[in-house]
């Protein structure tokens, strides 16, 4: 079966924005394991459209399609795939009901439905139409001959939700009995891809202990990923080797391995902190809110997060944290000292179990010979242990500095509850990691 | 002239990684007045490469190819592009030569070059080849009639420096007197792309009184953005047309367009700020730090940006804003009295010339028949005027309700230092803004 994804759009052709959709449309049919031989993208203009559809249908069975659905008038795919396939446009009335509907709805009846908005309701003859439940543009699926031409939304949410709900069960109706594939990530943090390599050894080479489990590397700041795929007759079976493999690798890599799947390193740390009854509170110089940010973008934080400090000026460290002047005014804001007071004090004022500190130059302005961008005390205070401060010198711009300190603060904390040593700067393995990460994303 | 970007390699077409390095090249040549008809990425399979530069050269008259140049056996560009015009592949020896010296210059002569990379040393007969200054894959030029065929690695950074000293002065020399592009983008925020359609009314339409200057629109969450393209003889033309139609254009939406070009509304902000000698604080519970993080995510943004307190808990907002229990246990915290106390406490506190302060149930636990998810509370708070406070439901997931609510913030501030009225809910426009940016993004 040959396979082509068409995304349409001029900004996409003329390079204003990357095009994700292609990825997550060809990362989804290849989990029913189907792999995609063409993709093409041409600007919303009818004749390169057309001319772009009757190719597509000349050479592929399967033809997925997205973008130009919309109510505007450079939103042509409905209209130039009738003209291709010589089919008329027709409207179809329970999409239309849908739209005024979904209009009624979420204006509690105040607004009626643009006029331009129901043209989102016209198909070419034939086709059938593919609900969109949380947008106003539905997709639909036409047969041309032999040829499957499948029609989608160019919003990622609208397009994944009808992927997953029309699209691929859909597919595996009409080709069933296709072998299943399957992928799993494991999630490192602190050292780089080249680091991982060496520390597995032999399991990193094609057709050696994995077996036929595929292994690949991704970098995604602050983060290294390792992506495993499986090709199974069953989704069981499929599982089973992945969980094998994970297994094996986990085993070498110890706690450099956070999590599985989609989970972040601020939600495995409200997971961790909720099965022991902890609590932690920020108080954030250089990470300027970050730190809260990533804690309170997971649902159900408030249980384990009980607030933080930006503490952006010295007054605030002063006011709302219990510096002193004095150490300030001897050590100054980017300090051991100051970070560990900025931990202990917010520690302390929250009544949380533990207290979280940054203080540092994120640049790109405000650094001195003695103080230079890049540096940051980062600080872990809990009642019972002495707090702990870490001197790092970070060779990233500011947007990833603030990241990267955010990530150590967790992961500290994640080895803390977990019993493992937290890496610290003194230790080789962060710096050649920091390094090592910084090579590897070609940054510095 | 018909252009086409075609990119090579099994990975792109499984959704592995996404390609950039489309978007590079489609951006670079815009800037030489040339836009791309056509992209098409093809997998590493000989068959399929062949049949996509055969169907390629058949329209397109500029056709530019990025991957396959590699030394390993699927890297298979020049060979195929041999085949499939009828070419001899011939060594190039001072490519041959230079592949060896950039060997024996990496590994300071230890290490021989592999037999593999000879490979990189041959072409379609009659190509030119372009050096490659910084990587082993040098890429060639082969006129095959009236069409002209540029491949280059597909290292993004090769890429880039190959676009730029051999691809883009070339063109300018085949093609000279082309003329030039420029574009300015119009950001707006609080209504829908198709409020904003309406707003423009006749200026909208091609040919009318934009005259050449095209206009386009984009959602990018919380924003809209209007983007005008000019074409000129000269930059100063092209710029003079954008200046008039960015002029058009902002009078009809008059304080709906917040900025030009790459400026953040939280960048805007810092600038409004500083140039008004006026400083902020935030007291935040459901963006949880993602005000403060926006703000300091500005360089430079410690001289306006005092701090902020993320009042997670009840607690927090006692011990740090100046919320009293009583408060707290009447109107519990997502409420107005609590919204209006929490930014003029974290006003007072920080002393700051304003306050900002946002509560509310973000989602997608918490809520309640009284207080459903989405409802919020957004406050402004300043010395010599009443503490304005709206009551908003906003129908979005847990992150989007956090940066809505962080904008509809800013934006707020941005109107009152500027002079316009805020934005309130009370008014129509703000219902409909939010409600239409929603169903723009099909959000639900």
């Amino acid at each position: 079966m040959k396979v082509e994804i068409l995304t349409i759009g001029d900004e996409l052709l003329r390079g204003e924005i990357i095009d994700t959709n292609k990825a997550r449309i060809a990362a989804k049919l290849l989990s029913c394991d189907i792999e995609v031989q063409h993709q093409v993208s041409v600007q919303d203009d009818p004749d390169t459209m057309l001319e772009a559809f009757r190719s597509a249908a000349s050479r592929s069975d399967l033809i997925l399609i997205s973008g130009g659905l919309g109510p505007t008038s450079d939103d042509l795919t409905a209209e130039v795939i009738a003209k291709a396939f010589c089919r008329r446009l027709v409207v179809h009335q329970p999409s239309l009901d849908a739209i005024r509907a979904f209009f009624e709805r979420k204006t509690s009846g105040t607004r009626p439905m643009a006029e331009s908005n129901t043209k989102q309701a016209y198909f070419p003859e034939g086709a059938e139409v593919l609900p969109n439940a949380i947008g106003t543009a539905p997709g639909f699926r036409l047969e041309v001959g032999s040829v499957h031409l499948i029609c989608m939304p160019g919003v990622p949410r609208e397009l994944d939700l009808m992927m997953d709900t029309h699209v691929l069960p859909w597919i595996e109706k009409r080709w069933p009995g296709r072998s299943v594939v399957c992928e799993r990530r494991l999630r490192t943090f602190g050292v780089g891809e080249s680091s991982i390599e060496d520390q597995l050894g032999g399991l990193a080479r094609g057709g050696g202990p994995l077996g036929d489990v595929r292994l690949g590397y991704r970098t995604a700041f602050p983060d290294n990923f390792l992506r495993l795929v499986a090709h199974a007759s069953t989704v069981q079976e499929a599982q089973a080797r992945l969980d094998e493999a994970s297994a094996k690798i986990r085993h070498l890599l110890g706690p450099l391995v956070y999590a599985e799947g989609e989970v972040e390193m601020e939600q495995l740390l409200c997971e961790l902190l909720r099965a022991e009854g902890k609590t932690v509170a920020v108080g954030e110089s250089c990470t300027g809110g970050l730190v809260s940010e990533l804690i309170t973008s997971i649902p159900g934080s408030s249980e384990v997060f009980l607030g933080g400090v930006v503490a952006y000026s010295n007054r605030a460290k002063v006011e709302f944290l219990g510096v002193s002047e004095a150490l300030l005014n001897t050590h100054g804001a980017v300090s051991e000292q100051v970070a560990r007071v900025m931990a202990e004090g917010v520690r302390e004022r929250f009544m949380a179990d533990f207290g979280l500190a940054s203080t540092g130059v994120a640049g790109p302005g405000g650094g001195t010979t003695e103080k230079p961008v890049g540096l940051v005390y980062l600080a872990w205070a809990e009642k019972s242990r002495a707090t702990r401060v870490e001197k790092l010198e970070l060779p990233f711009p500011r947007h990833l500095h603030r990241r990267l300190c955010a990530q150590i603060l967790f992961d500290g904390l994640r080895r803390r509850l977990l019993g493992f040593e937290a890496l610290g700067v003194s230790e080789p393995s962060v710096e050649k990691s920091v390094r090592s990460t910084k090579q590897e994303n070609g940054l510095g």
